[in-house]
């Protein structure tokens, strides 16, 4: 029998009394010294691998209680152990990202939720490029400062939550300059807004938890070539498009319906996908090119190219093999 | 002073004692009930709009605990709040939806949440149709049973959860069969999953709370034309595209990378989208319309029109006013 309980902030009368009886307690050292768990009866995280691998060599039978922060269930714990076929109980309690923004009193529903956890900062650059609210599971390098430098240049305003359901929990709403300069506590997660949490919320249609969609009426102009390398690209969330020359202003009107990030002026990072006029730009950072003017010859390699004409334009695309 | 505690079971020892302080406590007749409040303190829930209307014409400076099911921030009452121009304090407490998904032990990071309590049932369905994982916030007729119907001939299954956090709360797993015949209990949400929730999980890359995105290295090769009717229509996530005819199997494939529904068959009901080679299934049911035959002389009334020829193909677009 193997239970997990999501905890921010103070233990459930539930949750002790399964940590009374459970054979194993695993959770991170402050929470089983609030737990008041035996030495004897201890998994401290720490890594969550050796543990998972210790809970699964465990006999049958044996009563474990997880203690994990947040919601276990929102990109949490529950995933690695299901990964290795265990089936557990769950007792679920908000997240940190809800917590963060009742914290702030603005709903979540229309928002973008993106982890920068042991992973590239890069799609929640661009996903607070793209969308009015972008909350980030931080992590190590990938906090608050980077975000706020990535993002310079774009009004934004940042939520930095640190330490939620601890003593010394804190909450501050801070503008683009405050939000580069700060030393945060951690753990924290940061909410990215456009607008700060005491204006007005943006219309949203209350039907499905995501951003507003972007009007597409707008959008019935754009030339066959344009749509060709819109459906050559595909461009995503979270990804970055570099756009120059005849078809920039369209593909950057698709992409911008598909919710990628757009930039028009040099990237300020390697950019995920590039539409450009002119063979140069072809360098090793972009996963897939569109060329609208005369094609490199030879064309560069690590490239599945075809070369189109649609509509009088020629269409040269390479997306990396 | 206002107040909005989220709420799903047992109340806090902190809503006690807010509720206890406050001039007017909101919600339920059952919080109310539990929190011992006397009816003269009393605003009741039914309707919401007219106790936001009273909220809002309090004297400054009153104090008030509203009792809000579930999340406040997520599909909840305090965007309506806000929307009056006012800014409470909120403390949350799980969703029902993350509550559901805690019953059966299964992440919710990679779900899609719909909402059809007061709204059409068709982006429901239309998600359930395209994505494995897909959480709905039911409402009077539009529950399990009609979701069950109208995903018949798809292998779906159903977690309904009744009446979460009071002492009659039930979640079962239900099969397509049992969906369809089942008296569900209000208030209940339903999980809409492709597979059994002890199955192994699907891949997913972990970093934005979505459902994993389709490989879209397969469709490189797509037609100009279908490329170009896919521009002009632009499929989105909720929406029932109806493709038949010769450009169909490149328009789905870009309408599935997008998520949005397809069917190649007579659709299930009015579809959002139709591409089609013939006139004569231009009705008043569609949005929009492609055709790639012979277009209809004189087009159909209701539609902006728009006819070009792209790679030796005439597609003949139209997209309802």
């Amino acid at each position: 029998m193997i239970i997990v309980h999501g905890l921010l902030g103070r233990p459930t009368p539930q949750l002790e009394a399964d940590a009374d009886r459970s054979d194993w307690v695993v959770g991170g050292t402050r929470h089983l010294d609030a737990l008041h768990v035996a030495p004897e009866r201890r998994i401290t995280l720490g890594a969550l691998r050796p543990a998972i691998e210790r809970i699964s060599g465990l006999p049958s039978g044996t009563r474990v209680t997880i203690v994990a922060s947040g919601d276990p269930l929102y990109f949490g714990v529950v995933r690695a152990l299901r990964a290795r076929g265990i089936r557990p109980a769950v007792v679920t309690a908000p997240s940190s990202i809800a917590t963060a923004f009742a914290a702030v009193g603005l709903p979540w529903d229309d928002a973008v939720v993106v982890s920068a956890h042991g992973r590239p900062i890069g799609p929640a650059l661009n996903l607070a490029r793209a969308f009015p609210k972008v909350a980030v599971f931080t992590g190590g390098d990938h906090g608050i400062r980077e975000l706020a430098a990535g993002l310079a240049g774009q009004r934004r305003w940042f939520v930095l939550a640190e330490r939620l359901g601890e003593p010394d929990e804190r909450v501050r709403v801070l503008d683009s300059e405050q939000a580069h300069e700060v030393e945060p506590m951690e753990p924290n997660v940061v909410l990215v807004l456009a607008a700060h949490p005491d204006d007005p919320d943006r219309d949203w249609d209350g039907t499905v938890a995501r951003p507003q969609r972007a009007d597409r009426s707008a959008l019935g102009a754009v030339t066959p070539a344009a749509a060709l390398a819109f459906a050559r690209l595909l461009p995503e969330p979270g990804e970055l498009l570099w756009a120059r020359g005849p078809l920039a202003g369209d593909l950057a009107a698709l992409a911008g319906w598909a919710g990628a990030a757009i930039t028009l002026d040099d990237p300020p990072e390697a950019p995920d996908l590039v539409l450009t006029d002119s063979s140069s730009d072809i360098g090793d950072s972009a996963r897939a090119v569109v060329v609208t003017g005369p094609a490199p010859d030879p064309l560069p390699e690590g490239y599945h190219w075809a070369r189109e004409v649609v509509d009088g334009h020629q269409v040269t695309t390479g997306v990396r093999t």
